[in-house]
Parts: C-alpha cells; sequence; structure tokens
C-alpha cells in the first residue's frame, strides 16, 4: 500500500506554491506566477498531474489563498476569492474549479489561516492554542487557530487594517497612512511598499540594515500585537513575511510591545519572556503550503 | 423531584449581584455592595445560605469576576482576581472560597465572558458563534464566545485598552487619555469617568442628552468596534454598560463603523445591515447574572 498523499496549494497574489505531500513533510512542489487566473489555474493543475503520476495520487486538495475569500459553507459564493483589487481574479471559485477537476475532497481557507494550520501543526505553535500568524509583507495579514482550528466568523480575521495610533513624525504632524481604505491602519504605515514610500526608496528591502525605518517599523507593528493579544489572549503572536526579515523589526516591535502595555497584562511569558510569546516561523516561508496540506488532511477526513 | 437550581454571583467592582436561578431564568436574586473581600462574600454566603432555604438547594455555582483573574485550571492561583488596583481585593481566592463553604462545583470566568455566555444563551447573541460582548461603564471591557464557550488564552480578552488614535480636538491636538496606563486607549477616552472630564461635569449622566459628547463617544466606540471586527471576525457585536444608553451613543457608533471600514469588509450584514450587527443586549444588565447562572450549570456537568 503506498502513502496517502495529499495536493497543497498555497495560492498567493503575485505567485501560486503548489507541493504534493502530506503531514510528514513535503515531496514535491512548484511555483507558479499568478497571472490571469485561466492560465494560473491550469498551469497549477498540469503540474498536479505531473506530480501525481510521479510520486502518487493525491486524496484530496487545500487551498490557502489571498483574499477576501467566501468560507461560509452555506453560501453559494462558497470557496471563492470575492471582492479583490486584483483584475481578474474577483469571484474566482477555486474550489469548484478544483473539485470538479480531480473529483476529490477541497479544503479551503484563507492564506493566513492556512500558515497558521500550519505552524500549529508542524512550526512554532506546536500545541499553542489561540494562536496568530500574523504576516508583513506586500500587505499585511493575520490567521488565527483557536480550539483547534482556524477562525471563521462573519468574514475571517482582517488584521492588517487595525485602527492604530498613526506614528508621529514631528510634534503635531502624524505619518500618512497609504491604505486606500484606511487613512490610520496598521498595513498602510507597515507593508513594504509603504514602507518604501514613506523613506523614499524603490523597495523596503532598498533600505540599508542600520536605517531607523526599521525601529520605526516594529514600533508600528507593536501597536498591531498589543491590540491582538487584548482583543484574542492568543499564547503566541508568530510573525512572518518579508518585512520582518530586516534586522531589528522583530526586537523593535517585542521592545515596543511591552513598553505599550506598559504592564497592564502582568504574564510572566509577555513582562519576562517576550522572545517567546513574538516569534518568527518554525516553517519559514514554508507555513502555508504546510497548512494547505493539512487543509487537505482534514477535507480526506483526516 | 424539585427543580435543579444553582447559585450564580455576578462579581463587580461596585457590587456583586447574586441570584438562584437556573437556564429557564432567576429565582431570586440580592444585590450586595462591594466593600472589603471578607465582608462582601460574607455577606454574599449569608443570602445564599437564607435563599436556598427558602428555594432549595443548589448544585453548583457560577462566578463572573471583575479581573484580571486567573483562568489557567493549572495554575495555584486558579479561580482569583489578581492583579486588580482595587484595594484589598488582589489575589482573593474566589473559587475556593465558594467551594470550601458549600462543597459544590464552581464555575469560574471573567464578568465579560459570563456577560456573553449570557446573552449567547438568552440573549441578544442566542446561536450567534464568534460573538463579542462589549460593556462601556465605568471601564470598557469585553468578553468573547467561540465555539459555543467563553475564549481563554494566555490571559483573557481586555479589549477595553485597545490602542486606537486619539480623537482630535483641533487641527493639531489629540484629546488626552485618561487610562494611567496607555496614553491612546479606548478606555481611556469612552469609559464614564474619561468622558465627564473631557466635558467637565461630575458624571458623565449629567450631560444632556443634546450634548456633542454622545456623537463623539460613538465615534471612538467605533474605533474599538472596527479592531474588533477586524480581529475576531464576530457574527454579532453586544454593546451594553451605562454609557451606551446615552441617546445617540449606540447609533454614532454604527455610522462611523461603517464610516471607519469604509467598504473594505464587503459583508451585508456590516453595510447594509449595521443595526443588527451592532446591538444592544438582550438581557439588559441581567447578562452577567444569567452568564454566572450557565458558568454554574457547566461546572455541574450541565
Amino acid at each position: 500500500m503506498s502513502e496517502l498523499l495529499q495536493a497543497g496549494i498555497e495560492a498567493g497574489g503575485t505567485k501560486f506554491v503548489v507541493a504534493l505531500g502530506n503531514a510528514e513533510g513535503i515531496r514535491d512542489w512548484e511555483k507558479i506566477d499568478t497571472t490571469t487566473p485561466g492560465e494560473t489555474l491550469d498551469n497549477v493543475m498540469d503540474w498536479l498531474d505531473a506530480a501525481s503520476q510521479e510520486h502518487g495520487r493525491f486524496d484530496a486538495i487545500g487551498i490557502g489563498s489571498f483574499g477576501p475569500v467566501e468560507l461560509d459553507e452555506n453560501s453559494a459564493r462558497y470557496g471563492s476569492i470575492t471582492t479583490t483589487p486584483k483584475p481578474g481574479w474577483q469571484n474566482v471559485p477555486l474550489v469548484r474549479v478544483f473539485a470538479e477537476r480531480f473529483g476529490v475532497p477541497v479544503g479551503f481557507d484563507t492564506d493566513v489561516n492556512a500558515a497558521a494550520l500550519g505552524e500549529h501543526l508542524h512550526g512554532a505553535g506546536r500545541g499553542i492554542d489561540p494562536l496568530v500568524y500574523l504576516t508583513v509583507g506586500t500587505g499585511v495579514g493575520g490567521g488565527v487557530i483557536v480550539n483547534g482550528g482556524p477562525l471563521h466568523g462573519l468574514l475571517h480575521p482582517e488584521m492588517g487594517h487595525l485602527l492604530i495610533p498613526a506614528p508621529r513624525r514631528s510634534a503635531a504632524v502624524d505619518a500618512e497612512g497609504q491604505c486606500p481604505f484606511h487613512p490610520s491602519c496598521l498595513e498602510g504605515f507597515i507593508c513594504g511598499p509603504a514602507i518604501a514610500k514613506r523613506w523614499g526608496v524603490a523597495k523596503a528591502a532598498d533600505l540599508p540594515s542600520d536605517s531607523p525605518a526599521w525601529e520605526e517599523t516594529g514600533e508600528t507593528l507593536a501597536h498591531g500585537l498589543v491590540n491582538i493579544a487584548l482583543t484574542l489572549s492568543p499564547r503566541r503572536i508568530i510573525v512572518g513575511g518579508g518585512v520582518v526579515k530586516a534586522p531589528g523589526v522583530l526586537a523593535s516591535a517585542r521592545r515596543h510591545f511591552q513598553k505599550l502595555l506598559n504592564g497592564y497584562l502582568q504574564v510572566p511569558r509577555i513582562t519576562q519572556d517576550v522572545e517567546n510569546y513574538i516569534v518568527e516561523p518554525g516553517l519559514g516561508d514554508w507555513a502555508g503550503v504546510r497548512g494547505a496540506l493539512a487543509l487537505a488532511e482534514r477535507a480526506a477526513g483526516g
């Protein structure tokens, strides 16, 4: 009897990562550019066909997708990307497309809920519940595991847009947020493009490692982390994404997190051991696709 | 066979409400001033003795308490009030005191988690999950029901202290927050004492119903509601407490909630039906003690 395999898809706005594997790990994977829905999904399905010929059949598919997405199984739009500003990708019925083509169960969630699940099962959040996974990159987003599974509600967490006090530029002038929806939200200040604009560079990654941008980014990020801690009371917050790979961002975030809380939450994990409260991903950039594989396993009844 | 009864205690910083009843309703109740722990708890226990002689025995006790409290059953301090600034009430072991005196199971949670549970079972949150109960009064606090039960984590939700942009007093001057811990948090702007100070009256309730205070309070409250919606994705937010009884506060909060989100969450419940998303309690001021009775029923294995 051959080993059971699942297919995992991390559907991102710039690339898709598709993999064959299971809870033990990833057997094979591929990165596919996100172009039009038709072309992108064809490429993903072609790769899955070829990979399953090579490695064996998969019994379910899991998809962690950029959003917003429809997670309500009672909705006619369940399994679709909904109101994304990304041209052509509105109302793409991901679950239906893959279910019809492969005839297997399809699990579905947001990319960040999938990443949170991946970290919860295999990474820096093993056995930790509630758990938050926040990513700070081209955008800012967060996923939540509570009572063993991803948090769904009216929609799904959208923590990138938490309203926070604007960083000050001078005694009287606040920083200008870059979010087209909200003048003073987390993503509008600390997503990569916002940092680049604020500091006058083409890409945030062009900033030198000793730029004051990183300390300030950590301080602003800390406001979001405080609000998350006060609302969900997670036992750990994992922070991933390109921006926090810059030197000093996470250290600054931890320091300002404690400073902003100012002793209000008297919990040793926060007051004495914040390095184990706000942590880097254990799976690096693989959290999303490992989580997608776990969504597949759940869809298969595993 | 007589009907099963439980005891419910809403332990507040200014008063305790103690009741005998069950899921059907409250059989008898009393309000007891919060003075010293010894005196207050003696009065509560004396009332319970007398009431159970009149109405019948109770098989469990539920306590919803002001906090912060220790909810970790593995902690030696489980069931205690912990670091409250209230003189004399630090480290009062509520659960142990009642368990030893009455020899019955004791359920325990925060006052606001209890209120959320009460509303979830019997009030404006029936069958709605995730559900948030926010109270705005002398302080600001929030409870959460998710997957059928109160949310616990590293601690418990402390949403009163969400960091938000300060309301503006002029083009360059922000309002001054009144929280001793945080210069720009929800409670620091909209708890009753903060409103009174900002508008120069002894008590917020002294302000006339046409005061601009109420519109502004609703706008500031809306920042907290947005952050809660973005983090927990609740299917409904119940807002209780003395401050939101003032005319126009909740209407202002709903209007500004939509305005602040600015179309980012494209969900009809928010964009078209916000009156059914942000709602008043269904149980009025009884949510806490009904929730405490439900905690008792759960502790009894009900």
